[in-house]
């Protein structure tokens, strides 16, 4: 994309209201604009980042059976009823509104409820089981405060898978099939090293819940973590039994601060009784479905990955994530040849899959660089009077900053493993 | 995608309720389901059909210089207080709610508002434009009467794109390049031949609007048409005047009903007056930016395309947005060999870049039959005995069902004209 046709704009400064640095960064770097509180939009950048997230989750939720649907945000009141989630007093995040034609109706914050009832219409023997719909779908959450910028907002998409399976076996392996899937996310995405499964608590249907949470000083959770063992622990659950069951003493673990950028959850029959929704067994007999859900937020990811890969100049996205492989910058200061060689390069690389981002305003050399240090595109290249006579292109990654010239015959080898997945 | 792993069933009635064709056949052949009046889930099959949509007008949009973005549906209410469009009585499709923390919240039905004031902080100079974002975004309209299945619903996603341009010149350049787009739409999705360019009411800053509207008994909207002429009228406008206008007399029009699948309006400086986006000229003269609006529901659209290509026997779905490109049906029988052989099909076809539903179900014949009639994909391959004795696969189209045989050599030479796009 021609940077010229990208119509936002960088700045200098983030709204004063703004604390959080994961929405300062975004703000400033222009890949999304607060419309208030705890609501943010998606700027083109913000845009192509947050699909990248979402298709890396998608591919996972693939790998392990998932099948993508999408349900409506809007919920009918006497559904909800049915499991007792729909007054105010048993849920203090709805949004609710009221028909013209008569009648209250919510909007969706989860959707056990409504995915539940529809498998009623398509599930009756053990033959139709298990099954693993998921979408990417808008949850409004009426959040009493909303602050650390994208972490915590009041609408936002969400991935939810929900399992349906026979019997407490077939969901275990699901539910350790899916804590897998999430583990190579967040390892693609480049959190890997610093997200952990964490236990937390479980519910009526199974002692334990597992978050994943990534070690920041950003989050609002506090964990328990050992880094050797790989154990990590949510503070609500840390007690002496949880220790003895983890075979781990507390001098292990440090606690740390952390953002929750995933979890699943055994539902058990918690949604299936109230709503009826059975199967018959091998042998004719009514049997309620087991559940499970399991969730990730792919714009709290995107601003993890933002608030943890980052320096005193701005972003430095992860390949993955990355809105483009290639920030390509000229410097022709009007001289037409210049403008030339770099729309040559910028059509090369193109032609050979790589997304470039490429800076052919009308600006100066240092406004340029400070923005494209601020967007964090992970390779920098320059075409300027200097790489021309020196036969080349200039080439630094966001993590250095170190120009080295390239020579043209050189540069699709030298691209090719920033441009590689890590799948 | 194997059926076996597609949870979603047919069934032979669709919901007393449901009076409309489009939303009979789609619920009947598990495209959709019904959450309540005026709103539906997409199952999987239909998220697919709504996805190949959702691509063409995405290219489209990108070919005229659209650049793609995702405002909130959460919608601060004095920003519309601005315009004069937050109160009831001057708009009543409004979903409103209350904060948590206090306040009032509207649902976004549309989004010229924060749209045009997001981008005050990115346009200032006649070098910022103009410029082209538009959105695939859930939009709620508290509609008082929701029939029609999904061809007026509650909440759906709209693709609205919203220019900024610096005089009605470059606007109207725009506008005609996308009223084009819109024509190369309705065509990829096989709509082309059904689907009118109709004058319709303007409002204060242009005569007219233009609708896009397919000829169908199932439309909301009556238009008069000349197909010679290639002039379709809106009902609404039919005056001596505008006859006069386009230089066409009534006799030449005949009356239709017809479903709107798009429409483009120019806003002029409705929206940017009040909302103060304006731009310093060449000669640095403050000017008020001139806008246009240009929406296509990708849901009505996929309806408008069940509606008018389906038979009693179920959907007939145009190759460019059919969930799949290829229903291949193995009639084993139990037979291993059968069996083996079908799956060796399925690997084969998806090897080539072929999309295949693949009935792998233990089900009778004539139920899997029946199954891809209703679904609807253009062609039916099928494994039997008798196909593999024959030395081959036995290939059908949807549109006449005769079944021949195709030796296994030929089978992707024949397919390819049906995978190949309109583009």
């Amino acid at each position: 994309m021609r940077q010229s046709q990208l119509f936002t704009r960088t700045r200098k400064d983030a709204p004063k209201d703004e604390v959080s640095k994961n929405a300062q960064l975004l703000i400033r770097a222009g890949f999304i604009h607060k419309e208030m509180a705890g609501v943010y939009d998606l700027l083109p950048l913000g845009l192509r980042t947050f699909n990248k997230v979402v298709n890396i989750i998608r591919e996972e939720m693939n790998k392990i059976g998932g099948t993508e649907l999408h349900l409506s945000a809007l919920q009918r009141k006497e559904l909800w009823q049915e499991t007792d989630r729909w007054s105010d007093e048993s849920v203090d995040v709805w949004f609710k509104s009221e028909f013209k034609a008569g009648g209250e109706v919510g909007f969706g914050w989860t959707h056990e409820e409504p995915l539940t009832a529809l498998m009623r219409e398509h599930v009756s023997s053990y033959k139709d089981l298990p099954a693993y719909p998921y979408q990417f779908q808008t949850k409004f959450r009426n959040e009493t405060r909303a602050k650390s910028g994208l972490m915590r907002t009041r609408e936002f998409v969400m991935k939810d898978l929900y399992s349906f399976s026979k019997n407490e076996d077939e969901h275990q392996t699901f539910y350790a099939d899916c804590a897998d899937a999430y583990e190579r996310i967040f390892k693609r995405v480049g959190l890997g090293e610093l997200t952990f499964k964490t236990f937390a608590s479980g519910g009526s249907f199974s002692k334990y819940s597992h978050e994943f949470q990534t070690l920041s000083d950003a989050g609002e959770d506090t964990v328990y973590v050992s880094k050797d063992k790989k154990i990590a622990i949510n503070k609500e659950v840390l007690t002496d039994e949880v220790l003895t069951d983890l075979g781990i003493s507390r001098d292990e673990l440090s606690e740390e601060k952390a953002i929750e950028v995933g979890n699943i959850f055994s539902l058990g029959t918690r949604f299936s009784d109230p709503l009826k929704l059975t199967f018959k067994d091998e042998n004719g007999i009514d049997q309620p479905v087991i559940m499970g859900c399991y969730g990730i937020g792919p714009a709290r990811l995107m601003a993890t990955v933002a608030e943890v890969f980052s320096d005193d100049k701005g972003i430095v996205w992860p390949k993955e994530v990355a809105p483009f492989h290639v920030h390509l910058v000229s410097l022709s200061g009007g001289n037409k040849d210049i403008e030339k060689e770099a729309d040559r390069y910028y059509e090369m690389l193109q032609e050979n899959g790589i997304e470039v981002l490429y800076d052919d305003r009308d600006a100066r050399a240092g406004e340029k660089f400070a923005d494209a240090e601020l967007i964090g595109i992970p390779v920098r290249l320059v075409v300027s009077e200097k790489t021309i006579s020196a036969g080349g292109i200039e080439m630094a990654a966001r993590t250095n900053g170190k120009g080295i010239l390239v020579a043209e015959s050189d540069i699709l080898e030298r691209l090719t493993a920033q441009v590689t997945s890590n799948k």
